[in-house]
């Protein structure tokens, strides 16, 4: 069973990415660039192709850890948008490389790595272990765009073509 | 009209980084490592050759919004200079793949990406949409080396070779 | 001299990423990805097999400059065992590409430059400065897992196979 499949079959509600075209909100932005198999990913947040943020705000302040643990889910899912997007197909995805998570936080808030295994889980799910366990890391930061409490940075390795 | 013509007609002032040669104020570090096209670079700053630094200090309370976009369209100048290195010429990048932003914020200060546009415009100018386009977030940190208010993380496609 | 043999010579006691396999801790992440030759690492931290972190804490407030300093050099010994795991020898490091320092800090806290140099005296040491010496970029960040007051962020490219 291949990775779109098990989108379809988790019911999951993936936003295009090509409509309306990716870009915009914060600048002149593209979404990903692919060098050979390699590919690097814009920062990829908590909102919806409209603008809408889910559970913008500091976590442990104004956000709940459970309420981060969503926004890191929904990022994910738009990641999948993101794949679609560069690589035509989800099943076009070959080893997800590394998934930096970067969460808005207080100072010393350690638990984000509960933050980022929420959208580590969207992954293995979608992809299974072998494609779909990324290289990671955590950081707890200042400030994010539009006060965003999520932002995920993703690199992967493509199938190659022909 | 190609990348250095532009940068010429731009009348940009473009720092050599191979005289005096890079690298010595933090410690050893290279400018940057190339494997097959893919180009990583060396953290950029907002500092001239000789290490003057363009308005250091924490965006929002030393440093205003304007001025930390002048730190970073200085940086993405610099940056420049860093293409140069290593590629002997800006008409060899084929596409910028990711621009990393980290800005000295306080906690909680969102329009960072304003910040991180005016780099990205410098690029722009330069290169065009096609090749100046880059994937790009933006992080608020509580500290950067001497204090500088913005450094930039870039990556890039390089022309291949032969 | 080869980089293994520098190890040996030096006497570091580099951990074995094998035996017990690595992850965990943090939910399921991998060591590395490697496409072609270019290598990204998971975060490194400062800590051992079993668990126990060194001087974990805010830099400048619950952790000396020179105990950080200890920490990106006992990260920087246990990359070397990820190397080991993602190319089977430190030989087969072709060169490092980059290294990216995330240390735990209070606001503007300039010296993080300082505590990434300590990890890079190490690869200096073991590789020699053609292929020992990395780009880099140090971030002061308010939260990392577990309180460690040190992460490293790697990329490498490994000797071609065959």
């Amino acid at each position: 069973m291949g990775a779109e499949a098990r989108a379809a079959a988790l019911g999951l509600d993936i936003p295009d990415y090509a409509d309306p075209p990716y870009g915009g909100r914060y600048g002149r932005v593209k979404a990903f660039h692919r060098v050979g198999d390699f590919v690097e990913f814009s920062g990829i947040t908590p909102e919806t192709r409209g603008g809408d943020q889910l559970h913008p705000g500091v976590v442990g302040v104004d956000v709940t850890l459970e309420q981060a643990r969503e926004a890191a889910r929904f990022t994910a899912i738009n990641a999948l948008g993101m794949m679609r997007l560069a690589l035509g197909s989800l099943d076009q995805v070959a080893g997800l490389s590394r998934a930096l998570c970067f969460v808005l936080t207080p100072p010393a808030y350690p638990p984000i790595y509960e933050v980022a295994q929420a959208a580590s889980d969207v992954f293995l799910d979608v992809f299974g272990d072998e494609i779909g366990t990324a290289g990671r890391a955590t950081f707890g930061v200042a400030s994010l765009s539009r006060n965003n409490c999520f932002e995920l940075l993703l690199s992967l390795e493509a199938a190659s073509k022909g």
